[in-house]
Parts: structure tokens; C-alpha cells; sequence
């Protein structure tokens, strides 16, 4: 069980009938890559062919910053604001988007791009999760 | 001039036809209103009332994370995503409008909340402003 | 095998010496501690006792913000520069003492106090593991 | 007056003898070199040299990523912990000076790395007046 599922497993309060596996999913996924995101931008850093990833990564680096903010908004419970919540989702879903369609045209000949790619599939898919169920 | 101004015109390439002066103007109003919902947080955790201002704190917090995500993100113009940038901005109005509804509810007893209410207002304003003439 | 340790086997440069394991495990330690601090401020801001709570809460933040930028820096590796990782280390130790003595104090009453003095801990040792690595 | 000013003045207990007027400039300097550095990173990577400038713009991404740390580390007053806020302002000097450091050695042909060195000298120098301050 990740650190993020106990804790909001001892959350004081009523978790107000959020979908947890799919808010625990969700945070885990940013955390991710939000990480995978930044070390992403660092090896496009250090590749030979630097001049043509320049977009590859400033959109890094805009994902880098979004899943980490998503992930802070939601860890928390108090207050629970729902057009904040929505829309930064959407926001970290439309960010691991553009960063997949950009690592996907590096994927085969930088794995550092295809370990990449894939980490913003699954957090965008669990943004979208997490949209659906917030009803 | 501020310093975001300054960059902007040396930045080495085309900016692509955005409107520099309201870019300028909501990045540093979202670097103020970061700023300032942080030390709103802390000021609200010294306030002898902290009990009823806990929703205040938190939505105060998301308002700090998403604005400094925003400012980073509208600060670099090296592979322009529409879409990333519009959900971003919208997910910045909208944490900055909760605040500000927040902290205008203690804006009479704690000037520090007034404050904050009147930059998080400023902030929305310029994201509005920003997302409309990206046309 | 984490994704911050695929993302270094991934890195196209060589990576200078450093202990991949060490480095892994307090990148991996900083994420969890971040989340970890983001959720037990926002848990005490929900405890009853919360006006006994307030420096709890203050020491949670800086510590989320301080091992997220801690995460950021060990996850590059262009260009390592040996003092602001040692600087950043030994703040990132610092604030993670700072937070677990402050949540140790009421980790029998509040159980996400007891699951984030933990994670403190855990991440300050990394951070001490790493620096003694570094000769 | 800026609004870190603003927020100081209206901070509800007593601030505990720092002096404010360094406290409000290191803040004010953190939040203009951070926003810097995101935009000199960003004008690097649209540069025709960029191949060159792979550690001046890893050194941004951290010196960004330290100074936005440090204001909001320093916007907190409740609660105060001199280590965590000395080590904090120990690694911010670091980055900034490492950063000033690259950028200085294109800042003829660049005129961003101009601008962005004299930003982080500027936030080096008030890191160093806080830190001596600090008694």
C-alpha cells in the first residue's frame, strides 16, 4: 500500500464519497511523472541530437510542473473544491497528452522518451479516471 | 520594466503573435498572487480564529501551487502548446476565484485575507484577460 | 523497479561515479515525503485540536516544498554541480528532522502524524545515505 | 510596496525580531530570479547554440526550482525554524551563484544570460545579507 493511500486512510474526516482507488491511482500516477518528466528533460539534455528535442523538452518541463501541482491539489480533503479540482485534472491530462505525442516521436531511439511516453499514458488515463468519477 | 518583461524581449525567436503586454501582465500577477496566497496560509495559521479558517488555508494553498505552475508555464514560449496553455489558465482562474471567494468572506477581520482576496482577483482578471486574446 | 531508477539506467550520458542506489532511494524517498507533508498538513487542518497544530502544519509545507525540489535536482544529472547538491541535501535533511520531531510530538493522537514522522525519517536518512556517498 | 511587504505588515503575531526589510527583499529577489531562470532555460532551448548550453539550462531548472523554494520557505513566519531556514538559504546562494556563474559565460552573446546573471547575483547578495542578518 503506497504512503499516499495510508495517509488518506487516516484522513480525520469523511472522504465525501470520492472514488479512493481511483484519487490513490491518480496521485501516484502524477508523482511519477512528474519525476519521469523532469529526468525526461535532463537525458534530452544530454543526448547528441539536442537541437531537434528542444520542444520535447519545454513540454517536459510543463508536465513536470502540472502532475506535481496536481498531485499536491489532490492530497488534499479539506475544503474540497470541485471546479478547482476539474479543472486542474484537465489541465494535467491535456499536459500528459502533448508530452506523450511529443516522447512517442523520440520513443525508438531514446528509451529514456518510450519510459516516458508511457508513464504519461497511464497518468493521463487516470486523470480521465478520475474526471469520470467525479460525477 | 519588469524582469518577465525584460525576458520576453530577449527571448531569441518569434513569441508568435501573443500579446506581450497581457502575458507580461498575468505572469507577474501570478508570481504576486503565489506569493501572496502563501504568506496568506502562514498569516491565517497565527490568527487566534484558526478554527474557522481552515477551508481558507487550504484554498489558499492550491492558489499558491497553480499560479506558480501557471507563471512557469506562460514563461516559456519554446514550442507553444494552445492547448496545454488554455487548460492551465483555466484551471488558474478558477483556483484564484475560490480564493479569492474564501478570503473575502474574512476580508473585514483580517487584512491580510483583503489583501489576498484583492491579488487573487487581479490574477483571475489577467488570466481571463490572457485566455481571451489567444483568440 | 521504480521509474526514477529506470529513468537513470535510461540516461544516455555516463552518470559520473554517483551511487545509483543511494540516489534512487532518496529521489524516491524525497517523492514520498513530499506527498506524504502535502497530506499531513492538510489532514491537521481537519483535527479538532487544530490551534494546537499550527507550527505542524507550517513545518509540513516547508518540508513538502524542500523535498520536491530536492526530488528535481538529484533527478538531473547535465552538468552536476557538487555544491548545490550538497547545499540542497543538507537542507532537504534539515526540514525533514524539522518535520518528523514536530509529528512525533503527536503521533499517538493523530495517526497521519505517526505515517508522515515515518516517511521524515526515512527521507532524512536517504539524504544523510547520499551526502556520505558523495566523498 | 510590494505585496511580500504588504503581507509582512499584516502578519498577525509578532515577527520575532528578523529584519524585515532584507526579509522582504530576499523574498521579492527568490520570486524575480525564479521567474528568471524558468525564461532563461526556456530562451536557451530556442537558441541556434543550444548544444552548448545544456548546463546553463540544467543549472536554470534548478536555481528556478531553489529560489521559488526559498520564498515561500521565508513567506512563512509562524512557526520558525532557524536551521531549516539557514540551510535553505545556503543552498538558494549555492544555485544562484552556480547559475550567475553559466550564465555570465555567454552573456555577450545572450542577451537573457545577461539579464538572468544580474537577477541571480542580485538574489545570491540577498540570500547572503538575510543569512548574516540571522545572527
Amino acid at each position: 500500500m503506497s504512503v499516499a493511500s495510508q495517509m488518506l486512510q487516516t484522513y480525520p474526516k469523511d472522504l465525501g464519497g470520492v472514488d479512493q482507488r481511483k484519487l490513490t491511482a491518480c496521485i501516484d500516477a502524477c508523482l511519477e511523472c512528474g519525476q519521469c518528466c523532469t529526468a525526461c528533460a535532463d537525458a534530452c539534455l544530454s543526448e547528441d541530437m539536442l537541437d531537434k528535442l528542444s520542444k520535447c523538452i519545454r513540454t517536459n518541463l510543463d508536465c513536470a510542473d502540472v502532475c506535481e501541482t496536481t498531485a499536491r491539489v489532490l492530497s488534499r480533503r479539506t475544503g474540497y473544491d470541485a471546479t478547482v479540482t476539474r479543472t486542474v485534472l484537465q489541465a494535467c491530462a491535456a499536459a500528459c497528452k502533448a508530452c506523450a505525442d511529443q516522447c512517442d516521436q523520440h520513443a525508438e531511439m531514446h528509451e529514456h522518451c518510450q519510459v516516458c511516453a508511457k508513464s504519461c499514458r497511464r497518468c493521463e488515463q487516470a486523470c480521465q479516471d478520475l474526471l469520470s468519477s467525479l460525477g
